[in-house]
C-alpha cells in the first residue's frame, strides 16, 4: 500500500456529517475506533489494498463558523453518542484539521441555509460564480500542496439546496461555463459550484447530498475532460435503504404493494433545512422514486420528513407497507428504524472516499456507477436494488482485484 | 403448452393452506381470482412454458374428516379471507376435490397431532412402515389413473412433526429399507413415509413444513435411484423471509447485530401443534439458523411462536433487531408483520408444482437447489440470502427458456 | 321502561358512520348483533332505565343519492367489515330506513364536500338559510309524525366542514337569527344551520363532527329557550382517545413529553374530505389541543391525517411520544392503533342517543356536559383526561339512578 | 419544613435501581439534577410540606462488593444514561454513600442471585434467621445512630427472589416468630427477614419488588405491633403502567379484549436473574393478574420476560392487543416502550420514600394503601386503575394538606 498522502476535502466541513467524518477518522488514526459500519473493512475489500486511514488529512469549506470539538459536544449533549474518552483522544488531532477550513459559497443555496452565514462566508455574499470558483478552487490548492497531498477528494456534504429551476440540465459545458463566465448568478446552485472548481483542480467530487452537484450534462461533460471522478447522489443510509432492500421482496413475491407510507422524524441541523418545503422538495424526490422503479408499477406513497426538535440526530423513520396478498387478502408490514443519522452516513462517506481513492489509483474517470449501493439515486445506472448494487460492487472488486 | 392433465396430492389435504391451494386453484381455473402473488405469473416467468391452471386435479392424504367448503368456512369467519362470492363459484369443483382425499398415517407424528385424527385415520393406527407405504402408494397411483395424471406431484404440508430422534439421518438407503421392511416403526416419521411412497410412485416430493420429509441421505441416494423429484424445507413466508431479505443489508453495510429478537403470534391449527414444545422445537430450529450463515457471527438470538387464539390464521411477528453502527453507536430497527399464513403459504404452493412440473419435463431428477428462494432451510445449497436465491431462480429460468 | 317510539335523525344518513349505526340498531333489533362496543350495555348502566333498541326508527338528511345496503356493500368490501349473514338479516329494515332519507343542505360545506352532492340537493343549491331550515324542520317533523316518535334526536354525523370564518362566534341569538332571516348566506356553515332546525323543533342535536354545529354562544341562548339539549364536538375514537388516556399517565409521573407525533392514515370518503387542507384545519385542531390542557405546558406537536385508499375504512395512527425521564434520560413510546373507524363510531352514536333520550325524559335542556368522555373538544367542561370523564358520567348515572 | 436527617436504608445498595437514587439523590442535593420525573414535585404535592432532599443519607445491605462510582459507569457506558458532569459533581456524596453498605444476607435468594455473592457476604452463608435478623438491625440501628437520623426508611431493591414455597402465608407473627427463632431456615427469604429487621428497629419497609417482603399476614400484624409503616409490591414503571392506564379504556368502552400480549426484552442484572425460571415466575404472576381485575374477565394473556445482554438497561416493551369492536370486528393496537429501567424507577423510590416520611410524621402506621399507584400488585387495596389510583393520592394529599 502507497504511502501516499490524501486530502479528504469536506463541503459542509463542521456539519454533523463531516464532524462524525473528522472524529471517525481521527478516532481510526489513533486506533481508538472499531471499523464497525465501514463497508471497506470487510474483509471481502481487503484485496483491494486500499488507503490506510493514516494516509487522510481532512479540510473544507463551511458557512458557518465554529470547530469541530464544539460540534462533536453538541452531537454527545443533544444525542448521546460518541464516547467522553473517544471526544479527549482525538482533541488534537481535530484541532488540526480546524486550521484547514475555508469559508463557503452562498450561490443559490436557498434562504433558509443562508440564515447560517458567520461574518467570513458573508463576506463573499454576492459574489459572481466565476470568482467563487476561482476562490474554492485557490483554497483546495493550497490545502493539497501544504499538505503534501498527492490526490484530494472534494465530498459535498451541506444541507439541501433547493431544486434546481434553471434550464442547467439542457446546456453542454461550452455553453454552461460560457454563461457562468459571464456573471450569469441564476444559473446553477453553490453544489455545482464546488463540483466545476473541483474538476478543475483534478480533484475527484463525490455528492452524498440530494442536491444537485456534478449530475448535469454539461458537469459529465467536463469531468471526463478533466479525467476526473465523480458519484452521487443522496447517501442511502435509513429509510430509502430499507425501501431498496424490502420492495425487491414484495416484487420477487408478486405481492401487489397497494401503498407505501413513510414518516421521518429528527431535529438535526439537516432536519431544520428540510423543514423549509422548497428545500423538503428536493429531498422527498430523492426518497419515492425508486418503488416505482423497482415494483414497476405506482403504488401511492407518501413520504414526510418532519423537524422534531427533541429527536436531535436521531432518525425515526415509520413506514406502513399495505399489500395485496393472494385471493385479495390485504396484509401489512410496518417497521420503524431507530438510527443515528450522521453516525450512519459517516463511515459511508469514508468508504467512498477510499473507493473512489483506489478508482484514482486506477487512472479512472467519469460517473463510478459500481458505486450506487450508497446512492438514494445513484447516478449513471437504473438498478435500484439494493442487493443487486451490492453484486456490482463486489464484480467491480473482483476485477480491481485481478489487475494485481 | 402440453394439455396433460397433472396431479397435485396434499399431504394434510384438509388443512389450511391445502384449503386455500383448493380454493386458489379452483378460483383460477373458474377464471375469478387473481394472480397477484404467485411468482410463476410473473412476467420474467412466461418464457418458462408452464403448465395452465387448468391442468391440475387435487387430491391428498388427512388424517382428519372434514370437507373444504367446511375448512374454508373455518377461515371465512375465524381470519376474514377470501370472499362469499369466490367460495360460491368454486363449491362444485372443491367437492370433487373432497372426493380424491384418502386417510393418512399416524406413524410418528407425536400425540399433539394424533389427537386430531378421526376415525378413518384411525383404523390404521399401529400399521408397520411397509404397510403404510404400500397403503399411501396405492392410494397416489389410482389417483393418478382414475384423472389420468401424465405426472403427480406430492405436497407435504401437514402439522410440524416432533424433530428426528433416530440414527436415520446416518443411514444409506438400503440399510434404511432394510429396517422398514423389517417392521421398524420407530426410524422415520410420516413425512418421510411420504417421501418414500412418492418416490416409489415415481413422483415428485415437495416438503413444505420443517418435518424431516426426504431431507435424509437415505431418501436422496432413493430419489436419484427413482429418477424422482424433490425439493424442502419449510416455506418461506413471513418472518423468515424478512430475515432472508434484511439480514444481507446488516451484513453488507457492516453494521454489527448484537441481537434480534423475533415474537411471533398466531391463532390456526399449525399454532395449536406448535403449542406442543416438541413440536415448536423443530420450527423454532428452522427459523433461527440463517442469521448466522448471513452474519457471519452468531448475534443473540431469540424466537417464540405462540399460539394466540383470538388472531386465527392471522400471523404477527414483531422482530427488534439491535445493533451498533459507527464508534459503538447503538440503533434498532423493528418490524411487525401482519401477513395471513396461508394465504401466504398457498400461492408458493402453487408455484412449486409448477415449478416442479416443468422440471420433470425436463427430464431431471434429485433435489431441486433452485427453489431455495422459497424455503426457510433450502435443501442442497448454502446461499441463505433471499435476493441471490432469486438470482439463481432467474439464472434456471435463462436456462430452461434457452432449450427452447 | 316506556315503549314510546324515539327517532334517530342522521344528518348525514347514508355515510359510513351512519350506515354502521344503521346496520347496527337493525341487527340488534333483530337480536342478531352482539352489544360489544356499547358504552351503555355495560352492566353499570343498567339502572338508567334507558331505552330499548326495539324504540327506535332512522331517518336523516343526505347530500348524496345511495341507499344502506349499498354503502354497507362498500364497507362489506373495502373493509372487510361486518358478515354476509348480519347484512342478509337486516336488510329489509334498511329498506325501510332508506325511505326516511331526505335531501340535505349544501350552505358553506365548502367545494370538497359540494362535489358529492346528487340531483335532488343540487336542487336546493343557493338556498337562503332560512329556506333551508324551514325544509329541514319540515322533513324532520313529518318524520316524527308519520313514525309516532315521542323524541328525535339529530345527530350531525357529516363530513367535516372547513372552519368557521364569520364573527358568527361572537352574536347574540336574536343578532344571528336576525341576519340569517336576513338572507345572511356566509354567516353559519350547514351543521348550524341544521342544529338551529333541530332547536326549532324541539329537537335534541348531537354533533359527532369538529364542525361548529351547536358550538356557538347563540346557540346555546337558543337551545335553552328552547329547552332543547344538545352536545358535540367530534367523537373521540381512536388516536385521540389514546392521547386523553395516555398523557394523564405522562402528566402524574411528572415525564417531561417533549415531543408528541401522530399520523393518521386511513381511505374511506371521510379522508378523502379531510384531504382537503381546509378541511383538514377543522380536524387537526381538533385533534391537537388537549396535550396542552392535560399536561399544563405545550410540548412539540405533529398531527398528520392522509387519505390512503388502500385502507378503506381502517384508520391506522401512529404515534411516537418522546419523553425525558429522570436526569435527562430520553425515552420513548410508540403506538399503533388499527382499528375501523365506523365500527368505533357508530356504537357511540348509539349510546349518546340512548344517553341524550334519557335525559330528555328528566326534561333537562343546555349542554350535556357530562358525556364529554365521548368527545374530543367535550362542549360545556374543561377536564379533558378520559378517566376523570368517565368517572363524571358514572356520577350523572348515580344521580339519575337515585331519581328512582 | 423540619431540618431532622432521615435515613435512606437501600436493600441491593449497589444494584441498577439503587445507583440510580444514589447518583440521582446526590444530584439533587448538589443543586445539579432537574426534577423531571419526581411525582412529589409536582405542584400539587407542594402543600405536603415533603422532606427536603438535603435531609436525607443513604445506606444499605449489599451481597455484591463494588461501588458507587463503578456501577454508575456500568450504566454510563452500557446503556448511555446520566451525564459525565452530574457523575464528576456527586463523585464525594457516592464515595460517602459506599461507606454506610453492609453486607446482606443470602438466605432463601435462591441459586441464581447467591452466585452474585461477595466474601463479605459469603462469609455469613448459612446463618440462622434469627442471627441475620439481629445482624441487619444493628447496622440500621448503627447506620441511624452514626447519622444523627431522626427517622429511617428501608427501601427493598434486591433482585426477584424464586416465590415463596413454605406455609408463612397461613401464620400468625407469634408462629411465625417462634419458628424463625427456633432457627427453620426455610420458612421465609431475604425479603420478609429485611422486614422483620426493619420493623424491629421502628422503620418503615418499603417493597420495590415482587418479592414477598411484608406482604404477609405476620408481617402486618408485627408492623401494627410495632407501629411501622409499610408498602409494595413491585414498582409500576412500564409495561404494567400501560396496561394499568389502558385497560380500564378498553373497559370503559365496552371493547372485549380478546388477548393482550407483552414482550420484554433487557440486558440488566435483574434481567440475568429474571432469566432463572423460577424467579421469572415471581415476576411475570405480578405482571400479569390486572388485566383480569380491571376488566371483568381474563382475556387469553402471554407475558415473556427476556434476558438480551445487549439491551443493557434499557427495558423494550412490546405489546399486541387484539379487541372486539362492534358487530365482531377484531382490531389492535400495539405499543412499544422503550425506557431506561433503572431510571425509571429511581424517582419513584425517592417519590416513596418522600411520602414514607411523611405518613410517619402523621404518627401513622400500618400499610400505606394511598400509595397503590406506584405498584404493580399495591397492597391493602384492590382498585388496579392507575387514574383511580392517583385519585387516591390526591384525596390523602388533601386530607394530610388540611392537618396543617
Amino acid at each position: 500500500m502507497s504511502q501516499e498522502r490524501i486530502g479528504l476535502w469536506l463541503i459542509g466541513a463542521w456539519g454533523g456529517v463531516s464532524t462524525t467524518v473528522a472524529v471517525g477518522l481521527a478516532g481510526l488514526q489513533a486506533g481508538v475506533a472499531p471499523e464497525t459500519a465501514l463497508v471497506t473493512s470487510l474483509p471481502k475489500f481487503t484485496r483491494l489494498n486500499l488507503a490506510d486511514w493514516s494516509q487522510f488529512v481532512i479540510g473544507g469549506h463551511e458557512i458557518r463558523e465554529t470547530t469541530y470539538a464544539a460540534e462533536a459536544e453538541v452531537l454527545y449533549n443533544n444525542s448521546r453518542v460518541f464516547d467522553r474518552d473517544l471526544l479527549n483522544a482525538v482533541a488534537p488531532r481535530l484541532a488540526e484539521f480546524d486550521k484547514n477550513v475555508r469559508p463557503g459559497t452562498l450561490i443559490n443555496v436557498g434562504a433558509t441555509i443562508e440564515k447560517f452565514a458567520g461574518p467570513k462566508t458573508l463576506a463573499f455574499r454576492g459574489e459572481k460564480p466565476a470568482d467563487a470558483i476561482k476562490r474554492i478552487r485557490t483554497d483546495i490548492e493550497e490545502f493539497r500542496k501544504a499538505n503534501d497531498c498527492s490526490r484530494v477528494i472534494v465530498v459535498y456534504l451541506s444541507s439541501t439546496e433547493p431544486p434546481l429551476t434553471s434550464n442547467a440540465d439542457t446546456l453542454s459545458w461550452s455553453k454552461l461555463s460560457a454563461a457562468l463566465a459571464s456573471g450569469d448568478n441564476s444559473l446553477v446552485p453553490a453544489s455545482t459550484i464546488y463540483a466545476i472548481a473541483a474538476f478543475e483542480s483534478g480533484c475527484a467530487f463525490v455528492n452524498f447530498t440530494p442536491s444537485v452537484g456534478s449530475n448535469l450534462p454539461a458537469l459529465e461533460e467536463f469531468a471526463l475532460q478533466q479525467k476526473s471522478l465523480h458519484v452521487g447522489r443522496d447517501g442511502k443510509t435509513g429509510e430509502t435503504l430499507m425501501k431498496a432492500v424490502l420492495a425487491p421482496m414484495f416484487a420477487a413475491r408478486n405481492l401487489k404493494v397497494m401503498s407505501w407510507v413513510g414518516h421521518n422524524i429528527f431535529g438535526n441541523m439537516d432536519g431544520k433545512v428540510l423543514d423549509d418545503p422548497i428545500n423538503k422538495a428536493n429531498k422527498v424526490r430523492s426518497k419515492d422514486h425508486l418503488l416505482t422503479e423497482i415494483l414497476g408499477y405506482k403504488p401511492q406513497t407518501l413520504v414526510s420528513i418532519e423537524y422534531i426538535e427533541s429527536m436531535g440526530d436521531w432518525k425515526t423513520a415509520w413506514d406502513h407497507i399495505h399489500f395485496e396478498g393472494f385471493l385479495g387478502t390485504k396484509m401489512a408490514m410496518q417497521f420503524t428504524w431507530q438510527g443515528c443519522d450522521s453516525l450512519l452516513a459517516a463511515p459511508l462517506v469514508l468508504d467512498l472516499v477510499r473507493l473512489t481513492e483506489r478508482e484514482q489509483r486506477r487512472g479512472k474517470s467519469g460517473v463510478m456507477s459500481h458505486l450506487a449501493a450508497f446512492f438514494k439515486s445513484p447516478m449513471g445506472t437504473h438498478a435500484p436494488e439494493f442487493a443487486k448494487q451490492f453484486i456490482v460492487l463486489e464484480q467491480w472488486t473482483d476485477e480491481v482485484a485481478s489487475e494485481g
